[in-house]
């Protein structure tokens, strides 16, 4: 079976976001008043043969640890979507 | 009301996708076998102080359109969850 995998990889927080800081004060140069708490990171979409739902995210899971996310100072969360 | 906005914004399908395929490549390289079609974007998530999750979504949508996806080469999706 193949999957789609959807991953999202975000700066820890409580650490320093200097592009979600940038994107913040641009938005509100841009008039958009109602922003806050800014924060830029990773989206990465790929498509994974793998048996089964739990095999597709646990194999992704790996590949954040080793390559995605930096695991100092990211977080990640993984969706799993069938095809 | 508050809401926390996600934006995922993807490179365009069809349009090369460089960060992509280095990505595709550098896992390969760890020897996770079964990932293809490799897509790298942007994760945003934001705060946005609006009445309804209607007009919260319709503001983050007037933010992708003004500054946060870029309309040629980019597509962009978002979920509004309530805080």
């Amino acid at each position: 079976m193949s999957y789609r995998v959807h991953v999202r990889v975000m700066p820890r927080t409580g650490l320093l976001d200097p592009q979600g800081q940038a994107v913040e004060h641009a938005l509100a140069a841009l008039g958009f008043a109602g922003a806050g708490d800014v924060r830029v990171g990773r989206a990465i979409e790929l498509e994974l043969a793998a048996d089964s739902p739990a095999e597709a995210e646990s194999e992704a899971r790996r590949m954040c640890e080793r390559l995605l996310a930096n695991p100092v100072t990211e977080d990640f969360e993984l969706e799993v979507e069938a095809r």
